[in-house]
């Protein structure tokens, strides 16, 4: 398996394909070594000695998570010409398929529907080539995960008091459609919907909303290291200006929790 | 003209189409329901149960308007892919051939010029395929709206204090072109204009700007019901995250307002 | 060269071309003085009247420099269609092909690294055009502009108290990568590096991170008039929210700063 992700990250800046490879009718052509060494230099040198020798092999956040908050941030971005490279190599680091279903899905709701529309196509491309079939992908509805009715009637009141009266239908679709169903099915480890959840807030700018879900993320179980790691990861993939804009929002989030 | 607006609303969603719809060349293929079964069948169930079966659905927000706010949604997000079918579902719920073209042209200034420029040629191919003519599109200039100069007046010189020492080209712009010339244009109603430019700053994680846009709508005769409903709608076309951060502004205004 | 910038204008807004162009494979077609006008005459009429007519011609900021901030505007908010076009019209208006290779490498890190890849092809295509080769294009390594150390060590110091506990890696990558090599490149002046980065802030939003940018394009070089003309430049291309949310900003930092 490691093999097999050291040559996909290889792809990943063009540095193993010597030709324009093939895409699917009407998709973007994906990047070749001599494309970028013609415009760019610099950028294989940064890719090869930063983002490959250093970045991906940090520890504090594991190749596979890594692999989720790429892939999370590039669908929150809507940047596909690269994404079936890194769903295969999300694969190849242990994501499950079924795993790549479900955030797709999440970020229909976390990112705007037309994101996870786009992410289909190069998601299909991948599955159709691994011989990845519709036993490996989570069924539209079935059992779900126990739900903190405690936490969860909470969270309801305290949105229902703040916003209910102005926007109902955003208070009802929070808790129904989010809340009691999406958060709760088992294709995704809450954790594991959480580090998307916050890597596409952090991928998007949308700092205000940081606190909350940094929050549930670490009481599902992110830790602290995890979160800062994060930010790192997600300074090359969505720009420096989104990890320092999010930096004193994580610093107060993790100051304040109980250690 | 039901019929066809549910058709539409079918097709949107991939239910209707079996296969891979021919698309201008170049073009990224609109989905088919296999390619999203085959990737995320949770992303159907969502659509046909809520997005289809309840959202469009729901009062306190006409279908008309459900389409003018997803329309300007997709163009200020730069998503074009499913922007046909959502055009023709707009025609198909009431909104003019001139008002659409109204509406690109305003977000070109409210989101962008390479936004509206993106937006051409999915409307040039829908106009084309319903045959309509050069006569249903408003002329690059023409008799304007009347003006109320005295709130045009104050609106300019607050503006002029606040940034005419610094950013001259910008206030005069503004006062220029949009405030004595786009906003004028009589083919999109002002209130219909507000709805364009309050969804597109919702769209883009605008919060500082929905405060004077709101109010501004509010005076253009949008309802305080309205509001609240294109909050619920915006979430799932632009993201959860854009509709809880412009909850608290959309809040501020409404309470702010007499009754 | 003022005739073939005015050609290249004159393309850019789809005067000029009858026919639809011929794009590599895969790209999104240009637009045509005919598409538009199919749909929305009156975009033409303030793309002739305002946009080329007006802007372009302002004083206070170059003909070089609304360049290079309308191509990092297009590369920061992943709009490439048009940036052919815009390439061509920066070298035209003086702007180096090294300059452009420096712009893209740069904008990786201040907005994302695939940003930056989705701009190689076009970059890709101008260079190829004009026979613009490996000599004209940066090396991916070598000497470097000398650095400012006491001022770059206040810099990492302040960033090190602040974040060092939560983001070690950031902070750590911000110093080697960014401030002691990326910044250092001779490729692209330092003012020009910094009107770059403040284009990509404002385009995208990036209120919080103007402060510091602003302040430090002064310090390179940039003269206050021209902080103003580039805001009133970004409003045609990344629309009136981000020119308005971000002259309150410019009006402090300009107004703090010492005559």
């Amino acid at each position: 398996m490691r093999v097999l992700a050291a040559a996909a990250l290889f792809c990943l800046f063009g540095q193993a394909m010597a030709q324009t490879p093939t895409t699917p009718e009407g998709a973007k052509p994906m990047l070749t070594s001599q494309d970028i060494r013609a415009v760019a230099p610099a950028l294989e040198r940064y890719a090869q000695g930063i983002v490959l020798g250093d970045l991906w092999k940090r520890p504090g956040l594991s190749p596979r998570d890594r692999s989720i908050v790429t892939v999370a941030a590039l669908i929150a971005r809507d940047q596909t010409v690269e994404l079936p490279n890194y769903l295969n190599l999300a694969i190849d680091n242990g994501v499950k398929p079924a795993e790549i279903s479900e955030i797709i899905t999440h970020l229909a709701f976390y990112t705007g529907w037309a994101n996870a529309m786009n992410a289909i196509p190069p998601a299909r491309e991948v599955f159709a080539n691994r011989n990845i079939g519709a036993d490996q992908v989570p069924p539209a509805s079935g059992p779900q995960l126990p739900l903190d009715e405690a936490a969860e009637s909470q969270r309801a009141s305290r949105v229902e008091q703040q916003f209910g009266q102005i926007t109902p239908s955003l208070v009802q679709y929070t808790t129904d459609v989010l809340f009691r169903d999406l958060w709760l099915r088992p294709g995704l480890a809450p954790r594991d919907r959480s580090l998307v959840t916050v890597s596409a807030l952090v991928a998007t700018g949308q700092v205000a909303q940081i606190t909350y879900h940094l929050n549930r993320a670490m009481d599902n179980g992110l830790k602290r290291e995890e979160a800062g790691e994060l930010l790192g990861h997600l300074a090359f993939y969505t720009g420096w200006p989104n990890a320092f804009s999010a930096a004193p929002v994580v610093k107060d989030v993790i100051e304040k929790r109980p250690r």
